[in-house]
């Protein structure tokens, strides 16, 4: 199968919504404008064979992760996603059903979240596959939330758990897309990352951005089974593995002190199978520090340091 | 210099636009929506090292023609570009002033056609750098130019000189952005298309789309002064460059045939410095044939068959 032959047939059934005007095939995709009092969401995201994906992982899940750490983006400014372009760069001797099973992942995830996909390019990279994903959304401009907006006496909350996302996580996470609209759409939230680097350096992003600082309570943080696992196998301290793996793609945000318990009680109603925690507090102080039952400590850079 | 140092110092200057709410820096780059009565335009576009370009080109050149790769297909749907997303793939290897001088030739041309950079992402290619541009545009509901528009009867133009652009033109040529918003705001263009793999095969591209063939007229077809140089030089006939050579990003399109004449006088008038070609007419008969002194022939994939 040639590149023609490739294209011809991952273009025969893409998702599609509303907003396509014309998708593959034309020197660009054609979507409707979005309506007014709305804002424009952009962004990229690549992963490379050997070192986000493997030629061992499942081909569905490299497309569900492809796709997945846009939409995440996407999640983490409370957005909607609307349509996306795939780059594929593909050494000569690609197998033409791997490719398409890469497809039908990023179709599923794609339908399961009303976005379309509207075209993209194959191209050559001869030692390894780098798929690369482009993503439009929208968001009311009066609901995106940016990281920059923390506050000194926000309360910081998480979704889920985290920690070792490597073992599995990292191939098959739901992007939070509706629970980042709940939010925004309930509280007034000052800010909010998607945590791909791991808890404690997207929380210094937040922290960088809004020019403040951090307390964390070292019991309240969700460790994740994995993460506990790991630990007890490998000796790594589990709290290391949830401030510092990277990977898992939930939601870190901060909202005012006295938004905390309504919040929580109303996302219980909402996401009750999902878990959220209220992990520490910004500080006026810069710096992340870490109070657990020995005492309070600073959290040097990608929380490594400090811990035995 | 490592990754995060690198990114710091490449968003420290990229251009900006008034549509610009955040650029780089946030989790999505964030836009103000376009105005009511325009369509969006979405488009990305890898060039890969080693097949697109080599490190003994010019790194200026290198951003040049991978953002310039994208502007080419805005220009064919004659929309306007607003912001753009970078990915770099790069070995751990990379030299950050080769960087920045790739970003430098990129941010250039960006601020010559008034498009926002507005972040993008670095991740690792380990054996060649790989740059992939995403770009969003915008264009008039009513003047997007599709491919699909060819009508038997139509003239056939071309912009500039064709061939041999491998030797140089492919690393500093002209996105069409201007003439194409031109011929659109004039007259009634049926379709349109820019030149990346060639006259011929992107002629086939308007041809399929529009369900109808096309007769060229040899002599008509603008030989450039290198397909020529290359001819007297390789033996290659410099009609054949002209046909089948690629990357040289000029405009093809077809209008109805009453206003060819009218068409071309405005141009000169507007345009006196770019040559423009009526090469041909749209035929209702499907294929592709050229005539010459000899008579008229099939022209097979490409244009490469029955050629001695």
């Amino acid at each position: 199968m040639n590149e023609f032959e490739l294209i011809a047939q991952l273009t025969r059934t893409l998702p599609f919504n509303a907003s396509v005007i014309a998708g593959a095939g034309d020197d660009c995709a054609v979507l409707k404008a979005i309506e007014p009092g709305r804002l424009l969401l952009l962004k990229t995201d690549a992963i490379v064979e050997g070192i986000h994906f493997t030629k061992e992982c499942q081909p569905e899940q490299i497309g569900h992760k492809a796709l997945g750490r846009c939409l995440s983006d996407i999640a983490a400014m409370a957005g909607s996603p609307l349509a996306a372009l795939i780059t594929l760069a593909l050494p000569q001797d690609f197998d033409p059903e791997f490719i398409q099973r890469i497809y039908a992942g990023m179709s599923q995830l794609a339908q399961q979240h009303a976005v379309a996909i509207v075209g993209g390019e194959t191209t050559t990279n001869p030692e390894r596959m780098l798929i690369s994903v482009c993503l439009l959304g929208d968001v009311a401009a009066d609901k995106c939330i940016l990281r920059s907006g923390a506050k000194s006496g926000d309360a910081i909350f998480v979704t889920g758990e985290l920690g070792g996302s490597l073992a599995g996580k990292h191939l098959e996470f739901e992007p939070r897309l509706a629970e980042a609209q709940w939010l925004a759409g309930h509280f007034a939230i000052h800010s909010m990352i998607d945590i791909s680097d791991g808890l404690a350096g997207d929380l210094r992003h937040l922290l960088q951005a809004g020019v403040v600082g951090a307390e964390l309570m070292a019991s309240a943080i969700p460790i994740s089974k994995t993460a506990r696992t790991q630990g007890r196998a490998k000796g790594k301290p589990p709290l290391l593995g949830a401030l510092s793996d990277g990977e898992d793609f939930e939601l870190l945000f901060t909202v005012a002190g006295r938004d905390a318990v309504p919040l929580l009680d109303g996302w219980k109603k909402q996401f009750p199978t999902l878990r959220l925690s209220c992990i520490g507090r910004i500080t006026s102080t810069p710096g992340l520090k870490l109070r657990d039952k020995t005492g309070i400590r600073t959290l040097e850079a990608h929380g490594y340091v400090h811990f035995a």
